[in-house]
């Protein structure tokens, strides 16, 4: 048969982490939703119209980091050690962080993002009959540990 | 028994579309995600280091758009009749628009938004070797047609 | 070839529901997990050793009633209305109450079920580091209506 | 902002079936798995390694008809009506039909073709310590029906 | 910016199990569901409506097993080393044993409950048409080996 | 309780891979879809009707490649080292080998198999509208390292 080989040149393709050494690994994203003061204050008391905002993003967000692999098409799937989502209320915003850790191949940035990332969807699902032009920003990674680039560290906005 | 009723006041709930009618609806949302002018550069090359970063992130929004009744807890799972993923460079970052379509008994915000984000977070995955400081921001929803609410259209900023 | 019929009889099959009417269908499920008086102190005082109990308990019953087609291999995927958990305290133990509704060609008896045991399974994940000896029992239909079969209830115990 | 559209020609796109009717759907597609005797002879007899093969490939590539929106990614999420699979002996194979029907939008043969194949590579999962070289053949849409292209079946090989 | 930090008492949270060994693990739990003498004698005689009513609740447990820590909100994602599901005929019911195993840092209780109560709900949709009214219940952890914890063995009801 | 085991000889089991030693493993599979010249013209200038056919078809069989374990009822979940694919056009057909490598307990070959035949399925998907009569065969293990087994070739057909 007549074989042309397809040039691979620039098709996507996963890093392979088989030589890469299991160490203690950590990452932290952050990211808000920022909001009208109405939709900030039906959360804060707890009275929006779909119920327990907070606590349903936090599990929608702690999920989705366990599932980062199988969304983000690149990713290694991983058998994260922790995820973790804290809240915070800024002047019209809330404020997602998560904290995730792993024992393992590869880093945890991707979790840490996708787990603020979806958090943050949830929140604009939760309260979105209060305010539909909420918007998500400044979702970023905040620090990186372990792995051959060893600590990483944003630089403050 | 001795039978308490937990107070259900402020608990998640899903909202009962059953009395809706089907309709056509669409959401259009956008958002976009700011890099360095060298991670920026090799998009638009095709030259990043895990290939082809618009191609894998337009797939990954589609894949999740169509998942997104199974990542945002309130959500309801929606057989949508289509999505699609546009990219444009903007000066310092790409932008994603993210166009869905339903004939149901509920909108497709919450598709259009997961898409938009699903595939930005993927675009960092695919360039982060370039630019770990990537920010992903203005994510929000441009526009809604079909059902009870009417035209919905984000105020120009 | 010499081709020879595997008999078919007894093999699983799903029931084909085209021909079926799309009707408004109902079904309430209910189920309980006994445990320690101190557990169940823990769950009321909202002082379980991974943090809100039924808060999480009642989100995964309402993801995976979304998942039951995916989960419980003969059913039907389903774009249900409503799904809706309740839970109530009794002596020594914790019910849980799902309600799911749907406008199609099939009921909801096992989203509801499904609802009701992931939303006790959790429960049990949620506490077990206060009481490993945890029993999930009682899970049943209560009422299904839609349909041809039409309204069923059950017997009181 | 200085903006630049991608040309968007040749990216993948889902069509959009919102203005197609709602009709009754049906396709069957069949594939072999070509084995050893011994193999063969071990499935027959209900004798492999990992246990009841046919029953195992049946389940599996019914509930991968239900993903098929979830692996195949401009496919749409679908509610099918039923999906049947039929296996039967050829002379040093085992053959896989699958049936699916639907009363929607658009055509299911990407259904009857994913659990076809899903079921193939169950049946060499189950025997591959008998046969490492079986080899999967012959995969292919049998007949369509329903829509807006009506009929369809393949012409005999 | 004005920031309040969100009391994160009482919010849910995953065990960060980085610190623990890793360790053989096993579990074992059982369940049982109670139904009418027609329903277990047609599941006896293989004769139920949707056909093989063991044979698919050992599929649907296991791959609900690998499937745990998506569907609990707060479990670990956990590469588990085997799963194994058996049944047995009781006076008015099915038992139903799952007994999973891992080399890692946390237990696999969950996952064996999970294997149990996906398989009993299973066969109530196998059998529902002959019987609405079949109880699942006496899903328990019966037995776990191995980490800090050590062996545990349910009391004799 | 009168108690009778049921036969468990025959039923479907996962092998238990807790004993086996943490070896470096990688699998090739390869597999090809024949079509007519008009689709294959299509597919080479990048002219399908539903978009770029190859970038669509590797991205699908990497993401189905990690889902391997939750597709396939008695396989493992794996956390997967890296999962390529490589597309070759052939004189009527295109071929797809993957490529999968794993640290772990258990060797590859049902993920690259799973990779190369969903990418095979994908690519029926983006060309059908253009041949519906396409058919995949020769869907293959090429090769096996690492285990106990050792190293595994296919003889040249």
């Amino acid at each position: 048969t007549s074989l042309t080989h397809i040039d691979a040149e620039g098709t996507a393709r996963m890093v392979d982490v088989g030589a890469k050494a299991e160490t203690q690994r950590l990452a932290i994203a952050s990211g808000r939703i920022r909001m009208s003061a109405e939709a900030l204050a039906a959360i804060r008391a707890g009275d929006a119209p779909k119920g327990d905002v907070l606590g349903t993003a936090r599990i929608a967000g702690i999920m989705a980091a366990k599932r980062t692999g199988d969304l983000i098409p690149m990713c290694h799937p991983l058998a994260i050690d922790a995820v973790n989502l804290d809240f915070a209320f800024e002047e019209n915003a809330v404020r997602a962080v998560a904290t995730v850790s792993l024992t393992g191949r590869t880093g945890v940035e991707m979790e840490a993002i996708t787990a603020v990332t979806i958090a943050l969807v949830t929140i604009y699902d939760m309260a979105k009959a209060l305010d539909k032009a909420m918007v998500i920003e400044d979702v970023r990674l905040i620090e990186k540990r372990g792995g051959k680039s060893g600590h990483w560290r944003a630089a403050t906005a």
